[in-house]
């Protein structure tokens, strides 16, 4: 009963290590196959049309790999692409990052105020708000887009006092109004858990306190979950390998990509693909 | 003897409206077509083989416009395929901002050291100390990679204490040591004269002196020039017309736009196009 066919994961570019690298960790037997659409990242910055279009044309590739579960590792095309690519991918079950990350935020409030850091595009489009409703109507849910977290962790400064200045002006919205101040943060972007010590340090300079949800926790959580009730599992117990997929820039892939997947990755290591039609 | 074709300026997003800005300045009666391929941007991170096949697609459907010379805006473009875009424009003139940049530096310097502040990839392209050796093979160049500048930039912090600290970490490098320091920075990404009241002040703080030379004004002047010799001048007295493309997202383009432009752009203004072939 043992499904040795590996996971796939994709990710607009190297955020989606995180939730790799959170995988590997709950599940160290299965097999993993990442591809970052590295040629066209970001998404966050991008219209609903395009970021669906690419990530049809990044999980279809993944296909090719006989992969037996998709993670949308990326939130940008989880907010707006999960049902069609769900649809595109049928009967392959598909995970991705905002339902996880919703579900574990409602958890984790006992106010009943959740705050939600993302991208420009998450925030609007609104995927936290829309999921945290339809599990529990009563929690009030405020956004802040934070643009340069994503510079920050990918230029490795994610515990700097450069970061630790922008986390303290990119909060204080939510915190300014102790009345209305959430107790739990989700962080809504697969590179927030590298900023996680800066926005510790200005909750804990303003004494405010706030549970951090990290996504790529939550995601990978899920992930076994329907793992065991799909009977999925590889249940080899020879280590999992990992296989990184790249649409452009490996020897960046594998240099920024570090940072994320807390493991060292060589250029070597990661495949140049091509998703576009030949120019 | 009046050419009333328009000009037409393409960069991977919103930061080559600077150089718009200044072509502007200098030439009030000039019909120009912005094209900002916002779907595939930032080019900065991405490989030259990609960066030329995008801007070949982007600068052929300018030619659909009957721009009488096309300004590379861009300096990652520019830097790895100005060649091929010349070939593949010729006998269209072509301007892209490394050299005229190179040539404001070199003009600049009294002490013979140049630093420039350029995006990741034009670092690592080293078109900038390529173009300077052409010219003055004695002057030495530094290079230092400013990634953040741009999310700085697309924010709206550039003037603030953020930007200011993030500036003393890159230029650090370059003026810790005051027996190499340049005396002359050129800022070698349209994004960073956005930056500029940040550097100066960090340069003030230091006591450190330098030149600040700005590449949107350098390619504007360079413009000025060409169209001067090749008699493409419109000589008519109406005010220019701007007429703005993007390929994504025109109601981000529109608002980040107006941080460069330094004038209101609205969505409505701002023509959505397609590049890619059709999925």
């Amino acid at each position: 009963m043992s499904d040795t066919r590996p996971i796939g994961v994709f990710d607009s570019g190297m955020g989606g290590l995180t939730v790799l690298r959170s995988l590997r960790a709950h599940l160290p037997h299965e097999n993993l196959v990442y591809l970052g659409d590295t040629a066209r990242l970001p998404y966050g910055t991008k219209s609903p049309e395009t970021v669906t279009a690419y990530a049809l044309q990044a999980t279809q590739l993944l296909m090719a790999y006989d992969v037996k579960m998709v993670v949308i590792a990326c939130n940008t095309a989880s907010s707006v692409a999960l049902v069609p690519l769900a649809r595109d991918l049928a009967p392959l079950p598909v995970v991705g990052v905002v339902e996880p990350g919703a579900r574990a935020g409602i958890a984790a409030t006992t106010s009943g105020r959740i705050g939600v850091l993302a991208t420009e595009s998450t925030v609007a489009g609104g995927a936290y708000p829309r999921a945290i409703a339809a599990l529990s109507p009563d929690t009030d849910v405020q956004q802040q887009a934070c643009a340069l977290f994503v510079a920050l962790a990918e230029e490795g400064w994610g515990d700097s006092s450069i970061a630790e200045a922008t986390a303290a002006r990119y909060l204080a919205p939510l915190f300014d109004n102790e009345a209305t101040a959430p107790d739990t943060l989700v962080l809504g972007c697969t590179h927030f858990p590298v900023l996680a010590p800066a926005i510790t340090k200005v909750l804990d300079a303003r004494g405010a306190r706030a549970t951090l949800v990290d996504s790529a926790e939550t995601t990978a959580q899920a992930v076994v979950e329907l793992l065991e009730m799909q009977k999925l599992k590889n249940t080899d117990d020879r280590t999992g390998t990992e296989r990184f997929l790249a649409t452009d820039a490996p020897e960046r892939f594998a240099r920024v990509g570090e940072l994320f997947f807390g493991r060292s990755i060589t250029a070597d290591q990661v495949e140049l693909v091509d998703l576009r039609p030949s120019i």
